[in-house]
């Protein structure tokens, strides 16, 4: 019998996706359409940890689908007086949000600093909007609206399924927002992320490749920069390997230097718009030797000198992060367990984290 | 004789701030008249890898001095299209710059996707500034305002002399957008970037305790985030030593399950604003027995069990980045040394990437 908390809450995830779809539509729609009549000129998102990494995905999905300028808040910003010699006349200058639309995210919905982001919003009647998993917590109670992800207690202290249920979120939203409904691709959503759990042999292959490295980089491009984010995140907090998240543009600039021969890197291949790029990458990361874990969709094939671990072919690009992240999940819970580590218990680690 | 290129730049950076502050005040002051014209509600700024960096500490500068929110460009959504399936009819959907001031970094000027941001801007009618030290460079073309930096031919593949000098044109920006003049307290820059220099003994020793590492994180928060990344890079570049940057805040969300006995952890413990938290982090970094590195302020006391490197303390917080990396940059290169590592030479990168 299988006890894992975090492995049940991964395969739950079908489950929590299918049921976002179902339940939050009507919701979803009526939270655009007052999107549209207040016509923003850019869109703030205030996250930390896992949360934040869901608007990284938005980031590139607002972007790219709703013409949005996308900012990740500095939430420090709306809590610290950050000017020296500090005014005495005045009070704390903030960043204005003045015909923004703002959206906080948060599994817990408690972090201060995250609800004042949404109180700043307000003070600057700017619309606002809380994606969390407890629709009475703080954050809900300071926004216009409320997504609420309905993805049952997360018990894990590493988040799963209020990830995917985040991104869900954020993909009807855009949809909704750019089209007035669901996009009809949104439907093969549940059936693409249960075959995502397909992948656990290879995960767990590529897991023991993994497992004597000190440090790894996650590289990933476009949608998918979300998803090195996130699969660097289950990594370093389930297994204590520091594994480093990169655009794999922005590791050109510089970070490049740290690969030879060993060295162990994790490519998020996936979409034809970085094939490419993505084709140069692992061309130079075979020639240096170093130890490649790709996960690949069909146009980013897979490649003798790698550990490969096939991504789910059902979805666009824009949807594909939803799926895919299943896979490092599921790596970073086989890892854990490699290195001899309990990934229902991380250390010094807390569910709800505090940050002012 | 000290032949080291790299070495040399980082010794001329007190010279590149002075002459910054008065060779581009005039110019600065009519840029900052344009943009209070233009009255953008948000700053967007394109930019990799140091120059990225100094982005980060505009973001806080903008957004604590301005009241601006700043969100840092996504370029590939300027270069590709993301979308799927294309949608025959119609060209690229790009986030909408209107209303926005937009500012591009780049040392060479010549990155491809970075000036695709600033063509985005013209298209959009929106003011943007070039911050490069070449001014025939496209990035300046593409431009309705440059500020050229003016450090001279940067021929360590490591950018140092760059990022001070692009550090130094942002925080001018700022304060001529306040105040219409530059604060008086940017006087001080050349006297503390020159003072910052003394730290090299301290730097050295402290590379000496990190020399056997691996892997590290550097932790910084508000201004310093920029001061942390930086540090991580220049370590990265230089010393292939896989160093991830993070804001002290999100460490909290889940990388903290990291901290052994033993790992090193570099912290910028600078600024009043968030001594409360550093000193709970330094405690409990001390508690689990990390290898500590503190580059510290008089704010932030230096304890008996870190590695210590006292920061310049003629500066308030606002401008403290400009000499605080200088420590790093110091420290970084004598950490290649004492890694085998030649720091004129950097392996696999180039000075001039370009990423489209």
């Amino acid at each position: 019998v299988n006890t894992s908390l975090l492995l049940q809450e991964i395969a739950e995830q079908p489950g929590v996706v299918a049921r976002m779809l179902t339940t939050q539509v009507a919701h979803i729609t009526q939270i655009a359409d007052a999107i549209r009549a207040a016509n923003p000129r850019f869109v703030v998102i205030a996250a930390r940890g896992t949360s934040d990494n869901a608007a990284r995905y938005a980031q590139y999905l607002f972007g790219s689908h709703n013409g949005m300028t996308t900012a990740l808040a500095t939430p420090s910003l709306y809590t610290a007086d950050l000017r020296t010699p500090q005014p005495a006349a005045n009070g704390q200058l903030q960043p204005s949000l003045r015909d923004a639309l703002v959206i906080g995210i948060s599994q817990s919905g408690q972090s201060p600093d995250i609800v004042a982001v949404l109180h700043a919003a307000r003070r600057d009647g700017a619309l606002s909007i809380a994606i969390t998993n407890d629709a009475d917590s703080p954050l809900a109670q300071a926004a216009t609206h409320v997504i609420a992800l309905g993805a049952g207690e997360e018990r894990s202290v590493a988040a799963t399924k209020t990830y995917t249920a985040q991104l869900t979120a954020l993909a009807m939203l855009s949809s909704c927002w750019r089209l007035g409904a669901l996009d009809p691709a949104l439907a093969a959503l549940p059936a693409a992320v249960q075959a995502a759990l397909a992948a656990e042999p290879a995960a767990r292959t590529a897991a023991q490749a993994l497992a004597p490295a000190e440090r790894c980089v996650v590289l990933g491009r476009g949608f998918h920069y979300a998803t090195a984010f996130e699969a660097a995140l289950k990594i370093k907090e389930l297994t204590y390997l520091l594994a480093e998240p990169y655009s794999s543009a922005d590791f050109k600039h510089g970070p490049m230097a740290l690969i030879e021969g060993g060295f162990p890197v994790i490519v998020v291949a996936a979409g034809a718009a970085f094939k490419s790029e993505f084709d140069a990458l692992r061309d130079l990361l075979a020639e240096r030797g170093a130890t490649v874990v790709a996960l690949h969709d069909a146009a980013n094939p897979a490649r003798a000198n790698e550990h490969t671990i096939a991504l789910p072919e059902a979805l666009p690009d824009w949807l594909s992060p939803i799926a895919s992240i299943i896979p490092a999940q599921l790596m970073a819970y086989h890892l854990a367990h490699a290195r001899g580590h309990n990934p229902d218990a991380p250390r010094t680690i807390s569910k709800v984290t505090l940050t002012r």
